[in-house]
């Protein structure tokens, strides 16, 4: 008998999430049945649609959603042999038991030496968040000037990389001064501290006096504003996340987008990465090459110990992270 | 000599255009030069567009901008003979030397019975714009619920016909229970007054319980911000106008439009109909065979008399019109 701990939705999230709105709690088990496994989470992520989607799919009294690498530690399925790590959507828990459906294995040549954390960042869901988001709503195609906020964060990292591969000039915005060294490191053309800029406006015409073809946006609200003022003729913005919406109580208000919309025949697409589930394996594929290759840096922010799952999500929703938040079991 | 009567913006709108701000004057024409062809308007345009575009586009004293059905009355131009009707883009002129490469004849096939104002209302740019902005950005099929404001204007009521064409159910809003018994007559599914409904989220809703597809914008502002709540998943908005915008002197706020676009995955773009140009031939092939074939109905709003353009355009904006606003000469 195996004993789990969990962490539950004590209390639906208002505002910005606190500790309190979380419980641990702790579970026990049953015997694994024939065609399922027993799983011990090694690395546990915290992102931000946790929020959003708290609150359209969850009850209080829930298990928080979320996603894990995790290591079979008892196999009554021949697929999964134990040792073998996957990608499971177990939730916020330490253990669980899986019949196999939703476990996906690490992409074929992992290198023993890369950290299986990636599987849930730059080769995992974000990574592959900035790699259709770019390639299938952005469309960029080289020359290109790509705009991303969050930039430091763990899709953003991601997309500003690979729209320099795809021959793109790439300006990010980010939230602290380390943030922009990070982002300079890491190869994007231009950067700046959104927070310290005197006007956002004058940074984003500054850092890219023409204008702008393609907007990352993971931010949404006063950001987005400030961008489509300064996007091109036919320029195509991604909605990938609103992570400014996402603590208000009541819906934010900005001027209306239809004019500028118009009169620029700029396209807005909202989309999630879901939607090319079945373009999954051609995604993690390219990715992982391209880290191998050293063309795509990598940065995490990792989080000792399950017991810090509340506070590693809350300081991932402030912006405390540099690259993708895990948490290390 | 010719002397041509031409309207002339005299001071820039400030909000609601008034009369006042146009100045009519009297211009000698000059003879002709070879290649050259003296024109005589028959109908004259009065747009929407005119509006947002006179800020852009003119300076005060310049002649208004627009198109009109005009006809050759003397040709020193071979392409071009005597008597011959082609649509300009002269401004708000009487009278116009053009050397022809702005001219367009009407379509091959026109039938002496058509009126010739047609050619800029549902057999022009404004029925252009609806099939296109169906066609090419919301991308129609058969089964889609379509939406559409303003849809007893010049464009909107040939998305309405076209949608219906294409296999769609068709929701229209207009401002007058007239303009909603107009709707209903040509072919509808549903159609109500957004002026005299207690709330727009309920009529739309009541409307389309299952929520729209498509949704054609003519309007913007809080009709948009309607809207975007009854999308469905995946569902395209074509940004054709913002009528409600365009008299405001400060930009209008609403609710920020990223959350709801990113959750449902919708996509929203502006377009202008000159971007598909090369296509026109097509275009105007399509609406000619079937106002002919009486597929398409058509009803103009008709002021008599160069004097009053001022007045028409006003009208037009303040939504006086069924159908296309044209002034005959």
């Amino acid at each position: 008998m195996v004993t789990a701990k969990v962490w539950v939705l004590k209390k639906h999230f208002e505002g910005f999430p606190k500790t309190s709105d979380f419980e641990l709690k702790q579970i026990e088990l049953p015997n694994l049945k024939d065609g399922e496994v027993l799983l011990e989470s090694v690395f546990l992520s915290v992102d931000p649609y946790m929020r959003p989607y708290s609150r359209r799919d969850m009850k209080e009294g829930d298990i928080m959603i979320g996603t894990q690498v995790a290591r079979i530690v008892e196999s009554k399925n021949p697929v999964f042999k134990e040792g073998v790590f996957v990608v499971a959507r177990g939730g916020w828990r330490t253990h669980f038991i899986s019949d196999g459906k939703d476990l996906q294995l690490l992409p074929s040549g992992w290198p023993e030496s890369l950290p299986k954390s990636l599987a849930l960042g730059t080769i995992g869901m974000p990574g592959l968040t900035a790699y259709f988001g770019l390639l299938k709503v952005c469309k960029i195609k080289p020359g290109d000037t790509v705009l991303v906020n969050a930039a430091a964060g763990a899709v953003g990292s991601v997309v500003g990389q690979l729209a320099k591969i795809g021959g793109c000039k790439v300006v990010g915005s980010a939230g602290s001064d380390d943030k922009v060294a990070y982002l300079k490191k890491i190869n994007f053309d231009e950067a700046f501290n959104y927070k310290t800029v005197q006007s956002l406006d004058e940074a984003l015409r500054k850092a890219s006096p023409d204008g702008y073809d393609c907007f990352f946006d993971n931010v949404g609200g006063e950001f987005a504003t400030a961008a489509i003022k300064q996007m091109k003729k036919y320029g195509r913005i991604a909605i990938c996340g609103a992570i400014s919406q996402y603590n208000e109580s009541l819906p934010q208000k900005g001027p209306y987008v239809q004019v500028p919309m118009l009169f620029k025949e700029l396209q807005m697409e909202g989309f999630i990465v879901t939607r090319w589930d079945s373009h999954r394996e051609e995604g993690l594929k390219a990715l992982l090459k391209w880290v191998v290759e050293g063309k795509v840096k990598y940065c995490e922010h990792v989080t000792e110990g399950f017991m810090n799952m509340p506070m590693a999500f809350i300081g991932m929703l402030k912006g405390e992270n540099i690259g993708k938040a895990v948490v290390k079991v």
